[in-house]
């Protein structure tokens, strides 16, 4: 299961919460197992995932009718389910044969509601939630909706659940690990894909084709893909373009595609040729960075000490003048989970988070540098989800 | 330029607005040319486009420090802009020798502002627009920001500009059309990359996997791949699996990557071997239905009219109990863009709308069938965005 049931039924005693309420793509198929296409590729479409404390009533998912195909062929651990809205299809002599056509058939038999705020206000009338403290995540709702809810069940006592998904979700369970693991690996075969592509006179965006192929090969989709060449490898959001490769320059790679909707974020950096002697020490000295963090990590560790002493050993190591804002972040369904590993972090190193650990540095006009390694933490330290090393890639010309 | 500027200027004449503001991601692109990664690829990261009535003020872009390489890299027309919170870069000795590095050098000398909201406020208060109708697409703000934002302007008239929007958007200009003709194109490649795949005992999974790669071959990225062989034809949203294809098998193709931001979405009906005499008869009807609508359509038609005479049409042509929603809608940036081709819907047809044009038909256990075209409305009628007409294709065994 992708849900830390464990911890979220934590959270929502502490918070005296009767129900939670998940509406954005991230909280409803962390909630469910539900992916409901049509809320991840645009924004509007709702679906939502009910799930109140125990003995007051059963989870239950919130969805269009036009989306219970997906139910039935995903089979979410979440079983009940609430549709609204039409969509026409036929029951063919046939649909009894089939596990997933049966179950598309019988989903399109329940009751339907006119609309998405219909159909979620029954679902917590009928919950016995009218008079409840309910936590709304309201990231997924469109404008009005809030509103309109709040006078549909006047008596609810609303509190935002923001906060509580993001906690929740900081602390993966074993599936999400494997997943998490399966997507920074995909990551690094494309890096390797792409760097094969480096020759004199190749364009980045040959490297991000190569990249992206590679990605879908390994059974992942394609979302962050920025590869720069030289000065445009100091651009931190470099979208590919026809830049071509020449001699001694440095090959940024800031990427990570999508496995089962879990995200990979991880950096390397090559060189096209032998590395300006700058490039090998900057490097070296963000590379112990990371290192470092993969020592020092243990639960129970504050995110803001570790910022503190990564900062002061990439500076020991041969950046002095090194700045920035955070050197990690969680991972998941969502690119920034918690926790964050900034200064103003209050967060704490727990067992199960999954990180990415970075120390980019960017220097405009010459080149960015950055290494980055997706981790877990276990009990006693800090596990690599990698297969590679952060060390600067000389490829050969 | 993607931006309608004539259709805005219209609209907020006729709305007697000082300002409009877009929030979300795809409005965002619209008016200013600049895509922001962060808000394309996640929820939270804010960027907005601030566009004044002429003569009040210079339409300004506001965004995180961040993410200002990609201002810099992608010279979007909208010239100023304000940037919020901190972002540790360094500007190398080479910084003038690149027009890039110069100006993301330069836009990091802009004076920054604490977060997004406190941007947007001084850069209305700095346009005179502290007492203004602004119009304001709230879609793209997190919870609470316009609260927020209420406080701050108390003066400011706010009125809701997503209608605006989407109303502006909805008929193209010229560089939008030639997008969505390149990704309507790479679509069809891709098809006809997955159906080369196609033989005896591969899965859904295999031809997806040859239809993302055309699309990233085609500098396209991959965002619906909807696949499905015989019986699981008929789930609408169907996700590739193993499902192995055998003799007999309607292939059902519901999909469109995005080619420059602009998305794809088209349908095509393939058999593996001869199809059955029922697919057959049922897909010419629904042929007919989409040749129709390209056939009938001109400016001024109202869309609801359209729709009755395609379902009209489909039932005559051979499936007398057809019934349907919408026979189909507006993209662009979105993949449902202005106007909906439905019974309720009030819009009519101007010059310029790109439309996906669709008659799918879902058969639970058995099949869906599905006809989609991309066209342009031109002054005399319908250009067809298409290579390929949409016959069934019978793939040799």
């Amino acid at each position: 299961m992708l849900l830390n049931e464990g911890r979220l039924r934590h959270w929502m005693e502490k918070l005296r919460l009767d129900a939670v309420i998940a509406t954005a793509p991230e909280n409803v198929t962390y909630m469910s197992g539900f992916w409901a296409l049509p809320q991840w590729i645009r924004r509007g479409p709702q679906t939502y995932v009910v799930w109140p404390a125990q003995q007051i009533a059963e989870p239950e998912i919130i969805t269009s009718t036009s989306t219970l195909d997906l139910i039935a062929d995903q089979s979410p651990w979440v079983k009940r389910v609430r549709r609204y809205g039409d969509f026409h299809v036929v029951v063919g002599g046939d649909a009894a044969d089939h596990a997933v056509s049966r179950q598309h058939a019988a989903l399109n038999e329940l009751p339907g509601h006119l609309d998405a705020l219909a159909a979620l206000t029954s679902a917590l009338q009928e919950a016995g939630l009218a008079h409840a403290n309910i936590g709304l995540d309201e990231s997924g709702l469109l404008p009005g909706h809030k509103a309109a809810l709040s006078a549909q069940l006047p008596k609810v006592q609303w509190t935002s659940a923001a906060a509580l998904f993001r906690s929740v979700r900081a602390v993966k369970t074993d599936e999400e690990v494997e997943r998490l693991a399966k997507v920074a690996r995909i990551a690094e075969r494309s890096i390797k894909a792409a760097l094969a592509a480096a020759r004199e006179g190749a364009s980045e965006r040959d490297l991000a084709r190569a990249f992206d192929i590679e990605t879908v090969m390994g059974g992942g989709a394609p979302v962050l893909s920025c590869i720069g060449f030289g000065e445009r490898s100091a651009l931190m959001n470099v979208q590919p373009s026809n830049r071509a490769l020449q001699p001694g320059d440095v090959i940024r790679f800031d990427v990570g595609g999508r496995y089962r909707h879990y995200r990979a974020d991880i950096a390397r950096i090559a060189t096209f040729g032998e590395p300006p002697p700058e490039v090998r020490r900057y490097h070296q000295a963000l590379l112990r960075g990371v290192q470092y963090a993969c020592e020092a990590i243990q639960p129970g560790m504050p995110t803001a000490k570790l910022f503190e002493e990564v900062v002061a050993v990439v500076r020991r190591e041969g950046i002095p003048h090194y700045r920035r804002d955070h050197v990690g972040h969680g991972i998941g369904l969502d690119g920034y989970d918690a926790p964050t590993l900034s200064a103003g972090s209050t967060e704490v190193f727990e067992e199960g988070m999954v990180l990415c650990l970075e120390t980019p540095y960017y220097e405009i006009g010459r080149w960015g540098l950055q290494v980055e390694d997706m981790v877990v933490v276990r009990r006693g330290g800090v596990e690599r989800l990698m297969a590679t090393d952060g060390d600067l890639i000389e490829v050969a010309r």
